[in-house]
């Protein structure tokens, strides 16, 4: 299926490859961080530029066609590592390290900085959903009952502030193919956002998900994490 | 107020500024995609990394505390550039350029590549969020009645494609300091996902918006974007 792939690392090759991407993105994330703030001269911001430009062409001497998607090991763990919200090789990532329990309690600790902003100074309320997204979508997945998003609501209780949050998810019920899930961002000042939402696990992935639950019954979360 | 600041350019300045900013942060952006795809050597990766180190470094030489929040203008007109989604100098937005009429019936065409990535080959379910949170404010501002998000919810009719994409909102009512607004966003086959919003204009900043909407009429959209 598009976007999957099978890559039998050993665990002992995967982190490596968290090693060695961990740090390289954290300095993308770094620069998309400065290229915000900074303020130094017009030459200087385009001899940078065209120093990015020629590392960039250098990456892309060898790289895969299309986006990351999802690689799973031989032990049926998935590793979305070009996640919008916990990609460990995507610089827009946060990167979210989500916990959970195997009852689908899932949360996380992390910092949103400056290019997270939306009003002034607060976290742009798109990115709080974005979070939200995910996180009930992971409480759902290590439930075991992954799904898609199918509606998701989004209630602001009060600006959420830059810096260091807290996100926590869990799920509410399920029915069959349906799991409702909520959660919240913490700031210093208690909730900011809440969110529920509805995961339905779409007809095309359920043979897969049935297939891979059954031969590897402890990876969690699964499938669209 | 924190995040908000008065600069006052010349209208040439800023069209300068734009010129000098918009291909430095294109360059972040293709520099974040090629982070996620690229398939060269560890030494390679390392040898990247350390000079994005350096050039972060230099670029952090000199910056702005904090966030960038909004620059106004003389004649009223914000600069949210470092907004999530609309951010000029923001390598983690797209970035939306967002069209409006005074009714605040607003659009936008766009591209997502490999960084917007949820499940494998599709647009994540919470970058459609941020799209359509940000659309939707927007369209509340364009149409003069800016708020901060107090609900959104968000459908999912179908499996948003990577790729190009349009973005659609307008005003459905208002009444005093609240805007109820819709949006979707458009692929291929269709409207993927639908949003609703209501919007409020926060008692903060109602003085600051009412002396600013008499001073510039025709400033749009305010505030929020």
């Amino acid at each position: 299926m598009a976007g999957y792939a099978r890559e039998d690392l050993t665990p002992e090759q995967i982190v490596e490859q968290r090693e060695l991407y961990l740090p390289f993105t954290q300095a993308i994330r770094d620069l998309v961080d400065a290229g915000i703030r900074t303020t130094v001269s017009p030459e200087e911001i385009r001899a940078a530029q065209a120093e990015i430009e020629a590392i960039t062409a250098r990456l892309r001497s060898s790289q895969i066609e299309g986006a990351y998607g999802v690689r799973f090991d031989a032990s049926g763990n998935g590793r979305a590592w070009g996640n919008s919200v916990i990609g460990v090789r995507n610089a827009i990532a946060p990167p979210l390290v989500v916990e959970h329990d195997p009852s689908g309690r899932t949360w996380s600790d992390f910092h949103l900085g400056a290019a997270y902003e939306g009003p002034p100074t607060l976290v742009h309320g798109g990115v709080s959903a974005l979070i939200l997204d995910q996180m009930l979508g992971h409480a759902a997945g290590a439930g075991g009952k992954p799904g898609m998003t199918a509606t998701l609501t989004l209630t602001y209780r009060r600006g959420t502030p830059l810096g260091d949050l807290r996100a926590e998810a869990w799920i509410e019920r399920s029915e069959g193919i349906k799991t409702w899930a909520k959660g919240h961002i913490l700031g210093p000042d208690g909730v900011c956002v809440e969110a529920e939402g509805l995961f339905v696990l779409p007809k095309w992935a359920r043979p897969g998900v049935a297939a891979r639950q059954a031969a590897h019954p402890e990876a969690r979360p699964s499938f669209f994490e």
